[in-house]
């Protein structure tokens, strides 16, 4: 699909004149940025790098792109996991960067509601809510750097899926520039709708390939007036099934997260992080980090969590708690699952697995799936951790000691086989939060069925007939 | 599209072998009761009723009604508001009941899911969560009748949004035969799953024009240990959006119920129902129903509860208000809700309006609506009560005092140009929770956007290219 340089010349004139010449990037230098991945294990290529202002300018850029058939790539703040955001190595396509996008368009703190573009940081969009007393819940590792466009491409997830849901489920309305520069005004701000197909689903978690997201209307809740934090110590995954029923049993919707943590994550961050907090003198086989919030007060949630714990220690569900009475001692319990992927990183390289299940069959899951993993890599090691209350676990696999990182690492496609069969078995799936980009796409293919890939095939191509829209992701 | 007489027989032939001969129903006593819509406004006509007992059956006769080109018409509980589940007049159409796929296939407590067939009728849903000490929160008046298939493709709303969100929030997985008679097996248990296109919410909403949904895996919640219902009698609509934010601010998700009642309302319900509870000496313009739900305890739900009307009382929002202390006297308030439909019913026939705002504009929508439909028509009288905190009015309008109620029907599409024209004005809805079936149809081409009906046709086209699937519904 690649142009003779007298059309893309002449696209590129046409682009200058919509964006401005300083805008149209095509400079090896200039592009770089946009090129390369978040974890730096790809760099594409592009024709060029096209930087709008404005939603009409995104819509007239899309138009000159099916004009001249020429492929785009949306990129928001580049920090995708998979792949999606970057343009492969033809270098046929523009990449579409919304980072000028960026303006909170309006909130409305009675509706609950927040007007973004979709270049807008997920910081910023947090803060901007915080200033009307209102809590947009989206949290990841990457807000200070996401953009929310990129979010709801990707249908992040993050640490507040328990009680908040996805960013699927905290979206009302978009705004979209669909493959043949039509504007589509999708951007309400209601709580229901039914007016015919439910367009809005469809784009979120596209990852850019049905059309360009340029804004959106986002829900807001009330500020918690609390928010609790402790470390339970507990000896297998199947106690942690069981405290978390009973976490909400007895506080609904209080539970505000929900992560599981393996001793040996702990062990490694410990080993790598010696300055973080050690909860605790033993050695326990799990660790659960909870939250609790309340919209009531800073007493009613400690009241709350504790009469919890104790009930979970009087069941024998978990061994030892500590509940944290400080802000800092509740950060310092954070830092310790924040710090699982840095001592990883530290660590060296290990083959990562974004994956969930049914809450109900982890435990089994976890059982079942590391012996198959043993006895295909002898020693290997498992970083397992997650937001367990959403049943996503990042199933991470390191080398036996011993055994080099970089070397270990060509086992990968052999360890994502074991692994990625397992969840299929257990009903689970192969990306929770991450979404496919160009990394999964192989594994999709595999994994779904022909059913399901033929009725995904027939909306790209009912929506997108040219094919421009982010080629080579997902499908 | 008519069929030969011969091809039919053929066709009829192939459906008996299929369901056996006793489930192909072609006589007209026994597929009147399939024909005729819930509120007994219309009646169609159907070639057969078929009455498949197995998913398998549901796919071999959408393979032949495919094959033969015969349109089918999905039905459940046959209770929509928009005739949406039954046959046009032309006979031309099959229709497909899915009554006799009612099991319940599984109650995972620990996971918090049900997996259900499509025919089972919420009620029953209901009522097997419960068994497993789980809530299945959707609820609504026709929940002793309506289906979990039909919630599922009107995206159901009723009581509890305002906590639990829609029938689309209720669901991680569904199971469709797509108008090629192909099964989709899509039932996935998962909290997460980001791998490709959310064909889930592209069905849910559809009205059976896109396939038929066959099973579903929905979301349970831990039971609430407390449920208290209050009435507050306050002087506007402004001041129940005040009330609104603040139960919100202190109550967070314990607020499970905000149902607003004009004094009108309660007025008619008062008139045709004298035997009902009367909570207040005096008149009052407006009247809300609150609802807390609690999963501490009975006396945390009702300190909350009071604690925050004393705040509303304290702030001059709330003008009085009563907490009901038993069950029954909260049955009895809920009655009042319960009864203003009817009321309305007693008093003669309406024209109704289900429509969704931007909550914070609805205080300003009645008083610049009610405005414009008295110039148009004086002396008309409003019926507005509704679920407030999700934005949707019935916003009903009855005719002025001496004017018969079926002539004021004469009325009925003027009427709804005033008021969906307002709801327009003030970006929001014509259809909040029933959908467009065939009644809305006209309005929905309306009002929607050239760039949406075009989306909404190509997914149309892509996903049904015979245009078998309820045709002449939504689109």
């Amino acid at each position: 699909m690649s142009l003779s340089t007298t059309s893309l010349q002449d696209f590129l004139t046409h682009c200058r004149g919509v964006v401005g010449d300083e805008f149209v990037v095509c400079d090896d230098a200039g592009m770089a940025p946009y090129l390369t991945d978040w974890r730096g294990r790809f760099t594409g290529k592009a024709a060029a790098v096209l930087r709008p202002a404005s939603v009409e300018q995104v819509r007239l850029l899309v138009a000159a792109c099916a004009q001249w058939r020429v492929p785009l790539v949306p990129q928001g703040g580049r920090t995708g996991l998979v792949l999606g955001s970057v343009p492969d190595a033809s270098g046929d396509a523009v990449v579409l960067s919304l980072a000028r996008l960026n303006r909170i368009r309006a909130v409305d703190p009675v509706n609950r509601t927040i007007t973004v573009d979709a270049g807008c940081i997920l910081q910023q969009v947090q803060e901007a809510a915080a200033a009307e007393g209102c809590l947009f819940p989206l949290s990841l590792a990457a807000e200070g750097s996401c953009s929310i466009g990129g979010n709801l491409s990707t249908n992040a997830g993050g640490t507040a899926v328990l009680r908040y849901g996805n960013t699927r489920e905290l979206c009302l309305g978009l705004e979209v520039v669909t493959p043949q520069g039509q504007l589509w005004d999708g951007l309400r701000g209601l709580r229901k709708d039914n007016t015919g197909y439910d367009l809005r689903d469809l784009y979120i978690g596209a990852e850019g390939t049905l059309g360009v997201i340029t804004g959106a209307v986002l829900k807001l809740y009330p500020q918690p007036k609390a928010c609790i934090t402790a470390l339970a110590a507990l000896p297998t995954p199947e106690h942690a099934l069981r405290l978390l029923t009973l976490m909400q049993d007895r506080c609904g919707a209080s539970l505000t997260g929900f992560e599981l943590m393996s001793g040996f994550c702990l062990a490694l961050v410990a080993q790598h992080f010696p300055q973080l907090p050690k909860p605790f003198a033993a050695q326990h086989g799990q660790y659960v980090l909870l939250e609790l919030s309340s919209n009531e007060s800073e007493p009613h949630a400690v009241a709350l969590l504790e009469n919890a714990i104790g009930a979970a220690l009087e069941q024998a569900i978990i061994d030892d708690a500590v509940v944290a009475s400080s802000i800092a001692q509740s950060a310092g319990l954070w830092q310790l699952r924040e710090h699982i992927p840095l001592a990883q990183a530290a660590a060296g390289k290990n083959i990562k697995h974004d994956i969930s299940l049914p809450v109900s069959r982890i435990a089994q899951f976890i059982a079942t799936t590391e012996p198959l993993l043993q006895q295909a890599f002898p020693g290997c090691q498992l970083v397992c951790f997650g937001h367990l209350g959403d049943g996503n676990l990042h199933f991470n696999v390191a080398p036996p000691d011993g055994i080099g990182h970089e070397a270990f690492l060509a086992n990968q496609a052999a360890v994502n086989r074991v692994v990625h069969d397992s969840v299929v078995t257990f009903g689970g799936s192969i990306s929770a939060e991450h979404g496919i980009g160009a990394l999964k796409r192989d594994e999709l293919a595999h994994y779904k069925s022909a059913v399901e890939l033929d009725l995904m095939r027939a909306i790209k191509a009912a929506l997108d007939p040219l094919g421009i829209m982010n080629p080579g992701k997902i499908l």
